[in-house]
């Protein structure tokens, strides 16, 4: 059985179909004062595998009582065997202390969501592979750029662009794509050319008269790839198409990256957004496959 | 040491003030993708007695998460002795299931709040008394209208108003206020007069060329008063002034109260309204004097 949460719907339909489970019927709704209502309309045996599957982006907070919600109902009706999906997992940047006492919020909701009664929690590329150590509970870490690299051969018009990270962070995301694509890829670093002179450049191939798709697993504000675009342009690129895992965009994020002269913006479904274009349901429905 | 959360920050001022107790420095912020910030800027021994002042009306979730980040960082910080004031207490109005399989957001309020290590809970006016039960730790359930009553007294230009309830539920309110000032109190009850009719009325006295102070716990929509008003004024009320302790106050709800001829509309400050002008903190500071 597969239960959607209101921040994951059509994902939720999609991964039900692929594994051909019952999505299960619910009512959410809010009251007049904003609180949630969460009701569970059909029936469900106390020995039923549940898969929720709730996206805890933002509004974060309010997807993260939801999801509470949906999981204090289902310990109401005895169900055990619960495994949840959250496809983008809300408070996975403070996962560590900087200054004291700053609240470890991935810490603290990793407690929120063990303490309602969850066996096996699943997230897709999460900021820090870390965040799974908060957990006693099993937590998977799916990539989405196996879903990223199919969309980019089903959609970009040059074959063998050039996959970038916008630093050395994102390196490894650039180079699974390009793996499997059989392409070039390389991160965007730093180089002081002198003391008060530094550089910003491709490691180690040229974007010459080439097409570019710079992958990232968030963006958020834009900056850091309004920054890479201009670069990429300084430096020749033919064409610039900017792909992420999780489409945070907060505010003007498009315009501000668009206008920066990417041709495409372009994001997976993890979170709601206008250019959510790429589906991780297959990756999902995959993994929930291996664990029957 | 008191610690005052963003829903409630005056209110945590007062009540260190009175109590001649410290109002714990914090940082609270949101960052640009809608995630809460929280640090303590204090030291603060670890067998220290910790009180948190925190509404958790709306925005509830993220009141709430605020809530459970400021108990995660105390518990980090191995405090153990921590007491939660949370004047309104968010999610209380779903403590019992109207339909299956509906959540009792009440319940899994409660788990999360007790999941996060509180000792002790204090609320003012909880919408059911029965909220106390769905918790293992102690829950108290203060009052606020001898804060309402001495507003009156200082406030109203008529000594002996009628202190009316709407409803019969809110009945015990009007008796405690009205006791106070020692003076009348009634509710509204439905009396069917045939078959086909049902006029609402005072139950026992004539509010005829009286000054009338309508009270309730909490007022959402103000569908409920805007009635009482109407049915007061055609049984010839002098003057109809609204207070209630929650001024949840949804959308136009003091427009609606006053077009329909309130003279005021008043509120405690146990969530933040521009009508919050009646004060809980002494209410509070008492009776967290009374636990030492």
């Amino acid at each position: 059985m597969i239960i959607g949460g209101s921040a994951s719907q059509s994902l939720a339909a999609e991964v039900a179909k692929q594994l051909d489970e019952k999505l299960c019927t619910v009512e959410i709704k809010k009251f007049p004062d904003g609180e949630k209502y969460f009701r569970i309309k059909d029936e469900i045996p106390e020995d039923e595998k549940v898969v929720i599957i709730q996206s805890t982006g933002y509004p974060q907070d309010e997807n993260m009582m939801e999801l509470f919600f949906i999981l204090d109902t289902l310990s109401d009706m005895n169900i055990e065997d619960i495994t949840v999906v959250s496809p983008y997992l809300g408070y996975s940047r403070q996962e560590r202390r900087f200054k004291e006492v700053e609240c470890i919020s991935a810490k603290a909701t990793a407690k929120l969501i063990q303490s309602m009664g969850v066996k096996h929690l699943i997230s897709i590329n999460l900021h820090e592979e870390s965040i799974c150590d908060l957990y006693d509970i099993p937590v998977d870490n799916l990539s989405a750029m196996p879903s990223i690299a199919e969309y980019i051969r089903n959609n970009h018009d040059d074959k063998k662009p050039v996959i970038l990270a916008p630093d050395k962070g994102a390196e490894n995301f650039a180079k699974e794509i390009a793996e499997i694509l059989d392409t070039d890829y390389d991160y965007l670093e730093k180089v002081r050319l002198s003391p008060e002179v530094v550089k910003t450049k491709t490691k180690s191939i040229s974007v010459e008269n080439r097409s570019v798709i710079i992958v990232d697993d968030i963006i958020s504000t834009g900056g850091t790839i309004v920054n890479a675009i201009d670069i990429l342009k300084k430096q020749g690129a033919k064409k610039v198409d900017v792909v992420c895992v999780h489409p945070v965009l907060v505010g003007d994020a498009i315009l501000k990256i668009s206008a920066a002269g990417a041709s495409s913006v372009k994001a997976t479904n993890t979170l709601i957004s206008e250019v959510a274009s790429i589906s991780v349901g297959k990756t999902i429905a995959d993994h929930l496959k291996t664990l029957q």
